[in-house]
């Protein structure tokens, strides 16, 4: 887990993030072991806090509009080990453990599950679990 | 580098982006052989359809408005190795090779060089290069 930072550097590290003009800023999860990108996804500055002071990974969704802890409703939370911020500022990089193995809502572990192919986008990612089976059939799917 | 994508594909994955409402869509850049993450950019459907064309990574500039091959001043060109989109087509994943072996116009290897420690962000990042050497002393860094 991240080393509990102290009041100052979380208030450093806010100040320092450039967030856009809906006060958002993406932020890429990447796993801590293998290395590899599980998602994409923003951050206000709520959730910046919120991450950094509990070590459990906090987005904002911008579809719900609200605060987002990431595995809310799956179980799939992601613990926060590190985390760089650009040079310019705009950009934050996650270095996590993502639990349950699946960051995607659709069951793939990564959300960048599909390549382009001859026959267009290919689904080359690994399928983790069956999303019916964990959201509910139907029901609307929240990470 | 990519294996020569088809017209279709290319217009298939171009068709699939969700592009905001600038046109606009991030792009992470990862050294294919580290893992590591470089830097996150953006690119425009011009970008990226150049990208997908050449092989050699364009993005779209935000401060400078336009065009920008990756490199074109520094000559730390990415060379495309593989390209992902995730499952709400709203981000790109690039597997890239990283010439001369720096992303970043600060000299560091990865824009992502900085983390928080208790006296403020430190700079943890391996530096390859010296800007000024490169770019010229007071010279707008163009990467």
């Amino acid at each position: 887990m991240q080393k509990k930072l102290t009041g100052q550097a979380v208030l450093d590290l806010v100040k320092t993030v450039k967030f856009d003009t809906a006060g958002l800023v993406p932020a890429i999860a990447q796993d801590r072991k293998s290395g590899e990108i599980l998602m994409l996804a923003y951050m206000n500055s709520e959730s910046l806090r919120l991450t950094l002071k509990t070590g459990i990974v906090h987005y904002y969704s911008r579809s719900r509009k609200k605060l987002w802890k990431k595995g809310e409703s799956s179980g799939n939370v992601q613990k926060l080990h590190k985390i760089a911020i650009d040079c310019d500022g705009d950009a934050l990089l996650l270095t996590i453990e993502q639990i349950g193995d699946a960051a995607c809502h659709t069951g793939y572990r990564s959300c960048f599950f599909r390549t382009p192919g001859s026959q267009g986008l290919i689904a080359r990612g690994k399928k983790v679990f069956n999303p019916d089976k964990v959201y509910g059939i139907g029901r609307k799917k929240i990470e």
